[in-house]
This record gives C-alpha cells, sequence and structure tokens, in this order.
C-alpha cells in the first residue's frame, strides 16, 4: 500500500465549504477535504484540483455553505463563576467584589459545585465555538476533571491568593506539584498550570513560589496584572512601583507567564513585558463592564507583544462567546483610539486563534489548520440571514456571526458538537443541577 | 355572554413562562396567561392565582422555560445596505463613504435590490427579536414594500440628500406627499415618515422643506446629527455655529424629530434638544465601528432626553441584532465613563422597548406587554447553557442573550416567526437573490 492511500485513510473527512488555515500565509482554500487521523490533521486537498475523491472515512462532514476555521482559543477564564452569572451587575467594582462575590464564594466553593459550574460553561464555550481554554480558580482539579468530561481542550491553572490568608511556600510547592503531577499525563488535552491572583492580593513570597513551582515544571504561570488605576495606586503606595516592575523585580516575568488585563501601562511597562517575551491576555467585554479601562492592545501588538483574547468569568462578561467578544474587541479600539483602521478583523481573528495559542505555548498544537497540528476545528454555518453576502470571511466572524452559528466543534480528532447537540454532556441536567446551585448562592 | 367570557375567546393564548411587561411599574408576571385578540393585547392574568384556564384560542403557545416581552425597537436602519455587509471595513471613515460605499450606491440603487436588501434584513431582525424599525433610504417605498410583505412594523422614512445635487422645494413636497399618501393607510403596520440626511448633506433649504413636510403631514422626521467631531467643524466653517444650534435656528427641532448619533454635543446643545423635546437615537456599535465617538446617553438620559436604541445600516455595524446592541450600550457607557454603575440592564432595556417607541412616537401602541396595546411580542427561550442560571431577567437579556434565543415573534397579533422558522419570508430564496446582487457590487 502506497503512502498515499495510507494518508487517505482517515477517521474524519471534512469536505466543501470555505477552509480558513489562519496559517502564516492566512491560506483560504475554497471546496477543501481535510483528513483528520490520530487526533490530527492527515492532509488538506483542494477537492476541485486534486481530484480528492480518492480518501476513505468512518465519519464524513459536509462542510457546504459554511466556514471551517481552527476553534476559538479563550486565555482567560473562571469557569465556576457562571454561577454568579447575572447575581450581581451594574455596581461599582469594589462593592461587587466584596459585597457580593466574595461572600457568594464563601457559600460556593464546595468541589461539587466548581465541577458542576465549569461543565455548565463548557457547554457553553462549545456550543459557541471555544475549543481551548485556559481557566483559573480554586479546586482547578474539578476544572479539569469537567474538561476532562467534556472532551474540551484546556489549560488548567491552580489558583493562589492570600486573601484570607498566606499559604507557606512549601505548602504552595506541595500543593502546586500535587496538582501538577495529577493532570500532567492524564490527557494530552488537560494541560496543568499554576496562577496567582495578581500582585495586591498575593504578597511577593507567594507570588515567587508559586512562580518557581511553575518553572520547575515547565508550566504556563498566568496572573491579573494592572487592571485598575487602584490597583497601580496600591502597588505604588506598597512597594513604590508599578506592579509591572514590581513583578519584574521579583523576576517572576519571563516567556511563560501570561499576564491577563494589562490595561494600565506606562510605555516602559510595555517595553519590558516585550523583553521579557511575557504574554497577555485581552478581556474586552469584562474590562469594559467592571469600568476597568481599556488595555492599550493596538500598541501591545505593534511593539510585537503577543496578545491573546479572553472572556474572563461570567460574573463580569457576562458570556462566554468568543464570537462576540471578537466583535467587541475590533470595535472598542477603534473608537477609544478614534482611527477605524484599527483591529482589523483579520488581526482579531488571529487573536482568538494562533495568538491565543501562543499565549498559551501551544503555538505548535492548535491555532490553526495544517496537516501534523490537532485537529480542532469548528464549521461555521453561513447559511444564515445575518451572514449573508459573503464580502469577506473575516468580516462577517468578527462583525456578524455569533456562537450560535457554529454546527460541529472537533478537539483533538473527536467531534464533540454536531448539528448545536453536545455529545458529551448531559446539558439538561447540568442546567438543572446549576440552577439548584444558584437558589443557595443569592436570590432566584 | 358576559364580557369575560367575550375576553378569554382569543386570537392567541400566550401561557407560561415568565412576562417581563416593561410598563411603567416594571412589573414582572410568573406564569401568565396572555390573550391576544385583533391584533392587541386582550388581557394579563396569573395562572395560578386567576384559575386562568377559563380561555379559548385558535392558537396557544407555550412560554414554558422563556422569557414573554416586548418586540425590541430598532430606531435607526438603513436596511438595504444589508448588501453591502463586509465589503469594506476597518477603513478611514471618508476612504469608506467615497471610495466604496457611494461607488456601491451608485451601482445599486434600483428598486428591486432595495426590495431584497431590506427583506433579507427584515429577516435578520425578525429572527433576532426586532418587531418595529425605523428606517431611512432611497427609494423607501421599496422597504416599505419588503415590510408589508414581511409582516414587520415599520416607520418607513423617505430620504432626502442634496448629493450629488440638491431637490427643488416643490419637488421635495411632491415626493414626500406622494409616499405618505401611498402608505398612510396601507397597513397599521406601516408608518411613513420623512428624513433629511444630516445638516452638512443637506441645504437649510432641502432640510427646511422636508420638515415642513412632515409637520403637514404630522410624521416623524430623522436626520443624522452632529455624528463626527468633522462635521460639527464643517457645520461651524459653514455657519459660524454647530449643527443643533443651525437645525434650531431653522425651526426643524421639535418633538417629532428624530436626532441620530448625537455624539458631539455641548451641554448646552443637550438642554436644546431637551428643552424641544426632540428624541435621540443611540447607535453605538456603529459609533464604535466607524470611530465616530461616544454619545453622552447617560447624561442626555439624566437630562430627561428620550433616547431609543438602533443598530445603524449593516455596512456599519455589521449586523442588526438589537440584544448584542444592548450589551455594548451597557458596557460600552461604563468604561468610557469609568462608572460600572451607568446604563444598568434595566435601563438599556427600556431604551430598546418602550423608550424606543416614545422616540418614534408609538409609545401608545408599542414598547410594553399591557391590555390595550398592539400584541409584539417575543418569546426569548431560556433553555440554554449560557442563560443559566437566572439571577436576573434584566441582566441576562441584556449581557448574556443573543438574537439566536428568541424562538417565537408576533407582531400586531400575527405570528411571524415560530421554533426559529420565519413564515413570511421565503429566506433561503431571498439569501440567494441578495448574493447575486453582492457579486454585482463587489469582489466574491
Amino acid at each position: 500500500m502506497s503512502d498515499t492511500e495510507n494518508n487517505n485513510q482517515c477517521d474524519i473527512i471534512i469536505e466543501g465549504g470555505t477552509l480558513l488555515t489562519i496559517s502564516e500565509n492566512m491560506d483560504v482554500i475554497d471546496n477543501p477535504v481535510i483528513g483528520i487521523k490520530d487526533g490530527k490533521i492527515a492532509f488538506i486537498k483542494h477537492r476541485d484540483i486534486d481530484g480528492g475523491h480518492s480518501y476513505t472515512a468512518k465519519n464524513i462532514l459536509s462542510a457546504h455553505g459554511s466556514i471551517i476555521m481552527p476553534g476559538l482559543i479563550n486565555t482567560h477564564t473562571h469557569l465556576p463563576m457562571v454561577c454568579f452569572r447575572g447575581l450581581a451587575d451594574d455596581l461599582p467594582l469594589m462593592d461587587w467584589l466584596h459585597n457580593h462575590i466574595f461572600p457568594a464564594e464563601s457559600k460556593f466553593v464546595t468541589r461539587e459545585m466548581v465541577y458542576k459550574g465549569a461543565m455548565l460553561a463548557i457547554a457553553e464555550m462549545i456550543l459557541s465555538g471555544t475549543t481551548t481554554f485556559c481557566d483559573a480558580y480554586f479546586y482547578e482539579s474539578e476544572v479539569a476533571r469537567a474538561a476532562f468530561d467534556s472532551g474540551i481542550r484546556a489549560v488548567v491553572s491552580q489558583g493562589f491568593i492570600d486573601l484570607p490568608a498566606s499559604t507557606a511556600p512549601e505548602k504552595i510547592a506541595d500543593i502546586a506539584e500535587r496538582f501538577i503531577s495529577k493532570w500532567q499525563s492524564k490527557s494530552p488535552l488537560i494541560i496543568p498550570a499554576l496562577a496567582c491572583h495578581s500582585p495586591y492580593a498575593c504578597s511577593p513570597e507567594t507570588i515567587m513560589s508559586v512562580k518557581a513551582a511553575a518553572r520547575r515544571a515547565d508550566v504556563l504561570y498566568s496572573i491579573h496584572l494592572s487592571e485598575t488605576k487602584e490597583e497601580v495606586a496600591i502597588m505604588r503606595e506598597k512597594f513604590g512601583k508599578t506592579p509591572v516592575q514590581h513583578l519584574k523585580d521579583i523576576d517572576v516575568l519571563d516567556d511563560r507567564t501570561l499576564a491577563v488585563h494589562c490595561i494600565w501601562l506606562e510605555d516602559y511597562e510595555m517595553d519590558m513585558l516585550r523583553s521579557l517575551e511575557v504574554k497577555v491576555s485581552h478581556n474586552p467585554e469584562s474590562n469594559m463592564k467592571l469600568a476597568a479601562g481599556c488595555a492599550p492592545v493596538p500598541l501591545l501588538i505593534q511593539k510585537g507583544i503577543t496578545v491573546g483574547l479572553g472572556t474572563d468569568g461570567s460574573a463580569s462578561n457576562n458570556d462566554l462567546d468568543m464570537f462576540g467578544e471578537m466583535g467587541t474587541a475590533a470595535k472598542l479600539h477603534k473608537v477609544m483610539q478614534m482611527d477605524s483602521t484599527v483591529m482589523d478583523a483579520k488581526t482579531v481573528l488571529k487573536m482568538a486563534t494562533i495568538n491565543g495559542a501562543t499565549a498559551l505555548g501551544l503555538e505548535d498544537q492548535i491555532g490553526s489548520i495544517e496537516p501534523g497540528k490537532s485537529a480542532d476545528i469548528i464549521i461555521v454555518d453561513t447559511e444564515k440571514p445575518h451572514l449573508a453576502p459573503m464580502h469577506s470571511y473575516y468580516s462577517q466572524l468578527v462583525y456578524a456571526a455569533s456562537g450560535a452559528d457554529v454546527k460541529t466543534s472537533i478537539i483533538g480528532g473527536r467531534v464533540v458538537m454536531h448539528d448545536r447537540e453536545l455529545l458529551l454532556v448531559d446539558l439538561p441536567s447540568i442546567m438543572q443541577e446549576v440552577r439548584s446551585i444558584a437558589k443557595l448562592i443569592g436570590a432566584n
């Protein structure tokens, strides 16, 4: 049997439609045939040019009338907070946090509740085209378990915070190591990581201990950074320097650090992030809703910093739809800079795919559709009135599409959603369970 | 036969779910029975309290697991521009307008093309929960015809612009009168109106002639106003005053004037709009995407000005989803004012319903669900992962719902969409026709 014939025997074939590869050259292929084998993309052919009918597969998916594209990558979530969605909106930030979110969390954090909240959030994400997320929360093993059960790809970060009390460095090392060793070989889809809440809610000792553990295990380390003006003022008051300078001085900034938000940055701090190859997660809807501010993303990108897109938790957004987040990112910076040319649709789509992959250190595996990469693919149904006519694929996806237009989702070569039906999550039962949790937490 | 028995014989009954009335007291009714008769809301009962089973109707709709609410009111559209959606994005405003939109319009404006574009846009609007729109374009009779055929409620404004050439006042009067008399008695759902493009693209004579015709016929008059800084500069240069002052001085500002955008206003101009009872249409996504600016909506509302919500045309948004527009409106002003308490979910939902109705002079007929009002009602399916749990109906609708969650739409007592199927529009054929038009207009 020839090599070609071998290659043409696949697990899944996707045929028809239009493929946006998000490769380096942003290749667009009309009427493609995509072969998926052993979880990876085996080949991409032009159906018209290559003949392309000499393949076999157990599962042949038609993408006629659709766009085939890489699954979206949500670089910042707190999934279990889905249980607080709509609990306390339109409030001053500190009132929201101290009088609503923290009290809710004090009632809420049982392991089973974290699992169920995460599972509902994952259902929402898969149905809206996200195939990878990067999460940080308490009891992160429960988030990892939900990800494992649902078939989604996840960077799961065990979170540390010094509120109400700090954790001793040796205990941090122990918790971190146990978490990482528990998850690092469980599944190629589950990638353990570590997180600190922020420079103002974690002591230098905590921040350094968690980063040391992340370095030992070579995992991603994420931290909220310069989210509010108040944070910068607190850090200046306490340490006599900005949050970025503080983290640099205690040596936690490197190419495996994901800094989340990065709104209130001086120019020299951006250069610092750039030279240390720190990655940034941009969460525009959360930043708007909490009135935190608007990150200088066009400038960060111009400086060569990798910026991924994220939704943040459902208490501050309030949905996890990355299509909506793309539209907001594209439009927000235009009005902020009074320049309609910044953050064009292509830039934003890259931010939500390949640049998100790079931010998480996964650019060799995901973020584009190319032979050898993992098959993390979504099919977007464009037979919808709001997606016609099709002058530009990128514009339609960023400015007009919504998560509800995704009809099929494949993660690591496994179909996890088809025709809007989740194949691995019992949605009605998880919705019912989260509603019961919500009754315990708050009104309604 | 008693009066009560009479009232209980309906055309349509909606039962179950939760009713958000958007009445003066914002009454919320769990498990209601809503009777619809002769296009109007005949009664609203509590199913549990009033017994409520003594009704009959040809059509009984279950709203279990759903929110029942007034249909959304889109106060500013240019529907046929749906044909330009995605044609030219991320460009400087003047490049966009003069090198892309105007040339496209020069190729595009045949009556049949306007009809088909409008019909596709109406399909999108009905599917995303809009039951009334206020449109302005060339060949507005074609938009009116599409609205009439589709069953949607529409304020259709024949538009006037002095580019490339101005129209003589007597010709304006003639065109306006013919348009209004053609449409004013055709259907209670079709409400003729008049529009001028803007103070900078219409001469004072044109503006005054169109307004005079609007006053004679007692119809709504709308005009783009203070959309860009450049417009204010042009008006100061040409007339030595701001656009608002200019319109006041030529006496076109009154309670039947809808001023669209209103971004660059001085405080005294807001007071002027307030004292003249001018209504405002706020189009946040278009204003963001074109980098026009951000209207001072919280201040306008605080001053007592009626502000409705709108999407603007599809070339500058790019969708017509009023749910997305609500989320953007709620979040944009928070970050602009650095105050997370402004534009709370309830305020935004009122802007998209009852205040939109008032902006169009239709508050006696639509905008809330109350006995005697027209039955313009949507049913939103909340059995979706992104709408669970239900801590707050208003938050969920504004921050998490999308147009795709609307499962049923009733306009003037007629079911126009049910279970996501349009009942009066042949969607596949209209999509195909608009795609053919798009091929004539531009690439792809």
